[in-house]
């Protein structure tokens, strides 16, 4: 028993753990015991790992090195398990929030979310600065007649196409097809010509992560084999649903290899790059969705956030990023890479783009009403009133917030300090302990069901076929133990705990998005990847709530660093507030939209100069 | 990756099996492949376990050759795992039940329960046969004066010491403190004497499994050690309920160590002895509070249910066993033995009595109602009008319900034969496929949930103080993987599919209780316990659908077998229909109770003859 007898931390009952600023709860930074490692140091690292012996030592000490035995397995612990991320459904009494039928149409919510907009200016309006064309501008374009949806897609197509090649080599893609988009197109064309467009989104080009289920193409995971072993058999719901509202899908999204890692390099379809500074990375692993908008080739596209998955790629390529409260979209006829912590997400231009999107994809489905909690009512922001939501409380925990570059510390502190300023809003300092305890519990729990819900394709599997990363990846995922697991789940529900008492104090948590920027693509990591958990953690740091405790979760582009690469702010919500969240985020979007800056790589599809 | 290769069982997609008689699935008897061990051999069998090397060489063929491998860890399915057998509570369209106020106070509930029922014979009025007092018998007696709750306490003691000692050794108890007995039973009479008594349960000794907290005792779990890492701090929440109507609460019943097994032997504290023939096992591991109602020392006694454990020994000792729907009885103050699957359950000599407990002790807490589903409104079945139900249909799956004893199969075919006859129901023949895949997932499931729970303790304990069979099952239950747990939580959403269908055709299951009764204690298993998993799986085989995926059943005494030995006839009803349930198994009771026999070892506390 002799390894079973390493000690683990003895944590407090969570309902006595102090959370305000004088708590004596230390902030763990993230102990990241493991090198940076490329080209062939990961290939003898793989080798080892999954040799039968040596593999299970090296499993067994970075486990150990990592905190993962002290902090998890062999923590003492009282809470039961919390094994998903639900939440009991309560109406909110948020302000000017209205109510609305779910079981509208995706076109009839995607009105009702419009109307609930504040009255929008279109970028005609803008004096100055450069934007993003929304979803309003295609649709008023379309409707005035200046441009057809097939001249967009067009237009469209020869951009994928130059971006897609050399010099710029972007990856947006991993699937797209030509004839698919112009057929699309057409249809479009024909509806607005008649004078009978389905919604604001008719037309418009949205693209679509490749873990997602959408026509005609294969679902591969960014894989080069998945798609082989799990055929695609139509639209997933979400994408069936804008599909509804006169969208023209335009393909699948360049996303890091099963979703296992942050950067977005994916060695079979390549890295994908930022639109600020090519050489540099994404994010991932919605790498390609948000590259996409930032380089102005779609408003919106979908991602999936299992671990930050929406949020840091929008981040680091200076759009915003929205994942909703666990459940609000269906997740059928996405890649079910794991079952309690994704969900999709959208990645727009601007937040209203964003939660257009959302009206039109969220709602469950009646088939899972049985074994989850009862749906929700959808409810939107009602913000017509020229008057901002009064008496937001925005709670900071001051070590945590700071354990990031001086960039983006100084960057989302000023953000912070401005937007107070403006709408009369206060900061309320907190403690919340065990951030990088949760993080680990995640790691175990993302981990565990990926590599489970995997398991049955990677019986089937040349082993070859899969990235060098992707390897070390799924041979760390199937290590964890029940234990492991099921005490992961335990300090889900501490945390769970932690969180609501947290809300109990203030509307929503502020932090930076991520700890660090975009950072430079090597050289060696096209063939075999990267191993780089040190940057990948200062990337998830402020991720985890969003996907362990199911919370709703936004970033916004606040600025950039000195490098010019782009800063995100992010607000996480209460279960059920996207209502508020939307609105502080549009409030903070407003203040800093001015400032946005031109991608070096970006494609003006309105181009209405012309 | 050689290991991991191997093959697992293909599902198809639990919506597309066929449920009919007439199905292709295929009935898989227990496959176990381990021999019966007892004594010198169990102690080289741990040794070989708990050594590193061997251990895991050991675990692996054992999880091989015992099917888990096939059916569980490499199964290929496409159900998303099910964490928690909760279901959506619904007012189902019961005939005859009565929806009450969940906010009554325990003994209001007691009274509404009683006014539920039909209208009782008391024991006077039966003129032929054994019968064991009633609750309704104890109040009667103490209302009319004949006796008081202090003589019954004088008696119970007496008995209590008799049957402890040689040479009946029956080891009932592992605690129970006389002067607390005989306090309660004083205030318990002054009541009485002042007209006042607080319910139907006021002066009823009632027996507390000892692994539901209980003041002033410890909380063994049937252990020499866990009360020392875990104080007991006062009465789970069911016990108090129970205390708040008047019962005597007359100690801690012995039970299978940590419940990790179904004979009820019990190293530290005795072999609890079967009342009809103290040669053989009571069953477990509620062995204690099954051996002690069935010996007339109270007319009811808690138990908890996490594989059967309440139904088991209910069943091998002749009397009623009742196990709610999960959630419906607060697990607050019960060892976490583990959290999906345990449950309070009412171990009683009538159904009626079983009723009534369930009816004191039932209701979410508060703190309860926010991870979990809203809490359902009680519902009491109300039979008082003269005619029974009509329109039941009983679903039956032939295969399973003839794989016991000859004696156990005859018995319950004719119980049910009989039952449907003289009340119209009906049988529906059905296919319940993969019963046996259900009994290894919900193995893996318990003993990944027990190891993690007592994890703590665990690393602080010299294992030489757990006895030796416990030590067995605790390598076991701490060798699953991530995968393991969680696809046998797969195994779990896609046996709920399959008892939803089922529960569309027939309002209840039935199934003997047990595939064995008692059987005989042999010489070799006093100080090392036994392990015989031949035995143990037929003991369970009728139990998991219970557990696992949370429905309630009841188990009704109906006969006896060759060797006059009890046996017992099970129902599992649908989610939250308790009210259906009690009923057809008073119905059920009705057409056996006559033929009841008295156990050889038999105690009559209220003794009205003298």
């Amino acid at each position: 028993m002799g390894l079973l007898r390493d000690s683990g931390v003895v944590y407090k009952a969570a309902e006595e753990v102090d959370l305000g600023p004088q708590s004596d709860q230390s902030y763990l930074r993230a102990n990241v015991k493991a090198p940076r490692m490329a080209g062939f140091l990961v290939k003898v690292f793989v080798w080892f790992l999954e040799s039968r012996i040596f593999g299970a030592l090296l499993l067994y000490f970075l486990k150990k090195n990592n905190l993962i035995q002290k902090l998890v397995t062999h923590a003492e612990l009282e809470e039961e398990p919390l094994f998903e991320p639900l939440h009991p459904y309560q109406e909110l009494k948020e302000q000017e929030v209205e109510y609305i039928d779910s079981d509208l149409s995706p076109p009839e919510k995607v009105q009702r979310a419009v109307d609930c907009l504040p009255s929008q200016r279109t970028l005609d309006d803008l004096k100055s600065g450069f934007h993003r064309w929304t979803i309003l501008d295609y649709s008023r374009a379309y409707t005035s007649g200046k441009i057809t949806p097939r001249m967009v897609a067009e237009r469209f197509i020869v951009a994928v196409l130059e971006s897609s090649n050399p010099p710029l080599q972007m990856s947006f893609f991993i699937n797209y097809d030509v004839e698919d988009i112009l057929r699309q197109a057409t249809e479009s064309t024909h509806r607005y010509e008649k004078g009978e467009p389905i919604s604001v989104l008719d037309g418009v080009p949205i693209a679509i992560k490749d873990e997602i289920d959408c026509s005609p193409y294969p679902t591969t995971g960014g894989t080069k084999w998945l798609h082989k072993l799990r055929t695609c058999t139509g639209d997933a719901c979400c994408v069936m649903r804008l599909r509804l509202c006169g969208a023209i899908l335009v393909g699948k999204t360049n996303m890091h290899e099963l979703g296992a890692g942050t950067s977005g390099i994916n060695p079979h379809y390549g890295v994908t790059r930022n639109p600020y500074d090519t050489g540099r990375i994404s994010g991932g692993s919605s790498s390609g969705s948000a590259a996409l908008v930032s380089a102005g080739l779609c408003p919106v596209a979908l991602g999936v956030d299992g671990g930050g998955s929406v949020r840091m790629p929008a981040s680091l390529c200076g759009v915003v990023g929205f994942k909703p409260t666990f459940g609000r979209i269906p997740h059928a006829g996405v890649l079910p890479l794991n079952w309690t912590v994704g969900m999709v997400g959208v990645l727009a231009g601007t937040v209203e783009d964003a939660f257009i999107v959302y009206a039109a994809t969220n709602g469950q489905l009646p088939s899972q009403q049985s074994t989850i909690l009862p749906p929700p009512k959808e409810y939107f922001p009602l913000l017509k009133s020229t008057k901002p939501i009064t008496d937001i409380k925005l709670a900071k925990y001051g070590e945590w917030f700071n354990d990031c570059s001086d960039d983006v510390k100084i960057c989302c502190s000023s953000s912070v300090e401005q937007l107070c300023e403006r709408y009369g809003w206060k900061i309320v300092e907190v403690t919340i302990p065990e951030i990088e305890v949760m993080r680990l519990a995640h790691y175990v729990t993302i981990g565990s069901e990926c590599s489970t819900s995997l398991s049955t394709y990677l019986q089937k599997l040349n082993i070859a076929e899969l990235g060098w990363d992707a390897r070390v990846a799924l041979s760390v995922y199937g290590a964890f133990s029940s234990k492991d697991y099921i005490k992961a789940q335990q300090i889900r529900n501490r945390q769970m705990t932690f969180h609501r008492n947290i809300f109990a104090k203030a509307d929503v948590i502020v932090v930076p998005t991520t700890g660090v920027t975009a950072y430079p693509v090597k050289n060696d990591v096209l063939e075999t990847g990267e191993l780089d958990y040190i940057n990948g953690a200062a990337l998830v740091r402020y991720q985890i709530a969003g996907n362990f405790l199911g919370l709703p979760a936004v970033t916004v582009p606040v600025g950039y660093d000195k490098a010019g690469m782009p800063i995100g702010i992010q607000f996480i919500g209460k279960p059920w507030s996207e209502a508020t969240l939307i609105h502080i985020a549009i409030a903070m979007q407003a203040l800093r939209i001015s400032e946005c800056r031109k991608p070096k790589v970006f494609y003006d599809l309105l181009n209405k100069e012309e």
